[in-house]
């Protein structure tokens, strides 16, 4: 529970027609928020639901105020500010501090006094727990592996050994840091593993998402960067290299040994292919292969959109033969010159 | 163990060249199946395999009643009956009533009488279970989250805090319901992350494959209908709403807050772009990237099929240069006129 | 630790200026291999690499002997000694024969007693686990499936009931093994589920990696070939058969009864069509859609590589329009006759 006037003084704002000592306990949407709720309007497209909305309070542009039914708080960027008034709200449950009863933690393991150790978690030999850092029911954390102090590791998470992971970092539920990477060297008659001898470093104040993979390097480690965001279903084979604050929605896969940029944005399921570099501040759009180095900040796309089954299948059709119209429609100009 | 006259009463059926007391205790292909084994023809160009089948009895139409070697069950839809039949076979173990002694169950979570709880199953404050319901080995359920009457959740299952799961709902291993839906706000130097406080509702009579993730909503809840069913490895983003009786295949990824409509059937790996609407009864083909909304019932495709690799790339090669193809040939027409 | 001689002997090598006493402690590439690391060329385009390097010894070619300032290896395929090599210098900790005291094994299965079962690992009833078979935290192994010797279950996977999986295979975390296949009849108003009475199958010295799927059989079995390599997020669907020795890359998926061949490689995310098959030898291109079956051993693809926004978005809106393009261009074809 805050008040008005304490989200104002918190998000260094203007409260405008509202009472500073009124009440808000949660957060809605400009059309589903009631009113001890916050909300806010980002785009002004949605004028509008803003002057219908019931809200407590609504996080808005100066150039908004005048069509706001309720009491508003008037900031420079209203998502932003939204961003920052959630954690105050958050649902998530607290973490006890201590190791539960049902956690086996090795003997030569360090955890903090302050960290949080949830039922039958495993944490291995020598690996080491920070201050504040939470490690969830059923999370296994590999040997010598050591987490940041404040980090959040969801249940079910597998943490291989030789793992390192900076301060403040998520990791969401059934992820997987430090398997091996996927080296074979044929021998003529099958596939001679390359054991992966390299580690994972991950960054300060990471967010990695559910289900996402990634694993240990070869030799050397693999590297994601400070302030990354890592979305779902991500793999991020060996040696792979994200910089600072990249982005990486669902399902995106990088295979080996390809560097990113810092400040990029990656859509949904891109495939970035193995040994090649996209440099900084570079968007590609959802479903791009991205199969050679792109040295060119700007946004970048491959993928064809839906089309009707029937005008899909005959643009198909003349694809597969598409050299060959190219070179009817060069002999076409031969003629007409 | 059936005989042929319990399976011809459950289904429905008549059973034509057999005794009702024959005995039936699995289920085979038409080419696998044994002289104890119920089998089913769909697809009347497998004709030749029935002709020569030895299962114990055959579900089948009316009119492939005459090539039928063995004794036969008359159905109208054989692969449906099949698909009833297939319960008494089920070869998973029953699960036991009852929270096995290495389960780790809060005081305050409610386990009904007649549910299961395996070993090392973590069951975190106020959360539910219902009847007959069955948390298998290492599966976690989150504060405050409901699990139905005789659903059964598979091991390692991560269910988060808030998250409400209908009667009868299947969720297979590893699968992960309820984390952070992907949601951050730039703030000049990195990202602050909006903390994401809606839930995840799943209807009643669902079935979601192993490795799936469905996030938790910002503010509004994740909705998947009833009877909706999905497959291994979907990731479905915050506040996607998908409508009752929709199939997705594995591997489909549907971004932030994109609504599928019922009756739907997503192939394999499609991707949906966020913030659009699919109608009911839309089927798109495997790999398509659905960027925009569908408002018309139908087929929709758009990936390119495998071709030999010079070809392939003689083809992208051309691509490229598509529009200035397009442009040619619009100058070769006026040329003509 | 080992020596350059031990090395030598190991590999078959020839020493080549160096002391058959001197130890070597580790690998590294070969930039950044220390005096105590072996390191290799495989590649002749890093010589100028190896003329720098500082290795205690370089794995190399005879014709790359007179670059190497260090000690060096003389061997055939410098790679695959590497890949030999490798194995004596792994990093991962060893496993202790024996059951944990927090690991839940049923009285009916049978533990070998060189095996290790690690702690809250859930060993189900009747199911066996081989000599030297390690089944690491977490991990659960359902009723009746068999670990064949010296296999190693990586923290957190699901094994469901009635899966076999041969000596010496390697499973990744959080990876899921006989999981209901996706068979579903439609009944008029929605889904009957046929239920999946088959089980999964997987050879001998088979790597899979983390957070893959490979569900369990309609009615027989789903098969994985001896030597075959998987890599993370691959989902196998049910009666899917994978030849020996093919190697599937990250987030490949292949639908229900497809076969692939024998010495088959399968790039990122490539997407196989259910029912299809794949003959031997067959290479597939990254984000590659195999909609039919590939009969003839060659390299296919059919993914468009990233393009500057601009140009993409004009060149897919001319695809959209390219059988009317076509059908121009046959037009005039026809007027210049």
């Amino acid at each position: 529970m805050h008040t008005l006037g304490e989200l104002a003084r918190i998000l260094d704002a203007e409260l405008v027609g509202g009472d500073a000592n009124q009440p808000v306990d949660g957060m809605g949407t400009i059309q589903s928020a009631t009113a001890t709720q916050m909300t806010f309007l980002a785009n002004p497209r949605y004028r509008s639901y803003l002057e219908q909305t019931r809200a407590a309070v609504v996080l808005l542009q100066e150039d908004q105020r005048e069509f706001c039914p309720v009491p508003a708080l008037i900031v420079k960027d209203p998502y932003l500010s939204f961003a920052k008034a959630s954690a105050l709200f958050e649902v998530a449950p607290q973490a006890q501090p201590g190791i539960h009863p049902a956690a086996v933690v090795a003997d030569s393991a360090v955890v903090a006094a302050t960290a949080s150790i949830g039922p039958n978690a495993v944490i291995d030999a020598d690996a080491q727990i920070g201050e504040g850092a939470v490690v969830m029911a059923n999370a296994v954390i590999g040997a010598g592996s050591i987490i940041g102090e404040n980090c959040r590791i969801w249940p079910n998470v597998t943490i291989y050994h030789g793992v390192t992971v900076g301060p403040r970092t998520i990791i969401h539920a059934n992820s997987v840091l430090g398997a091996d990477g996927f080296g074979f060297a044929f021998n003529g008659a099958g596939w001679t593993k390359v054991h992966q001898v390299g580690g994972v470093r991950i960054g300060a104040d990471v967010e990695i998402g559910a289900g996402t993979t990634i694993d240990r390097g070869a030799i050397d480690d693999t590297v994601i960067g400070n302030g990354a965001i890592l979305d779902n279903q991500i793999q991020v084979a060996h040696n792979v290299i994200i910089g600072d604050h990249t982005a990486l929605a669902g399902k995106v896969g990088i295979a080996g040994s390809s560097k990113i940029g810092s400040y990029c944005l990656l859509g949904g399921a891109v495939g970035v292919s193995g040994h090649i570099e996209i440099c900084d501040k570079v968007q590609v759009l959802g479903m791009t292969l991205v199969s050679s180095s792109i040295t060119k900040p700007g946004t970048y796309g491959s993928a064809l959109p839906a089309d009707e089954q029937r005008r899909y299948q005959k643009n198909v059709a003349r694809f597969r033969n598409l050299d060959d119209l190219a070179r009817r429609v060069r002999k076409l100009e031969r003629l007409s010159d």
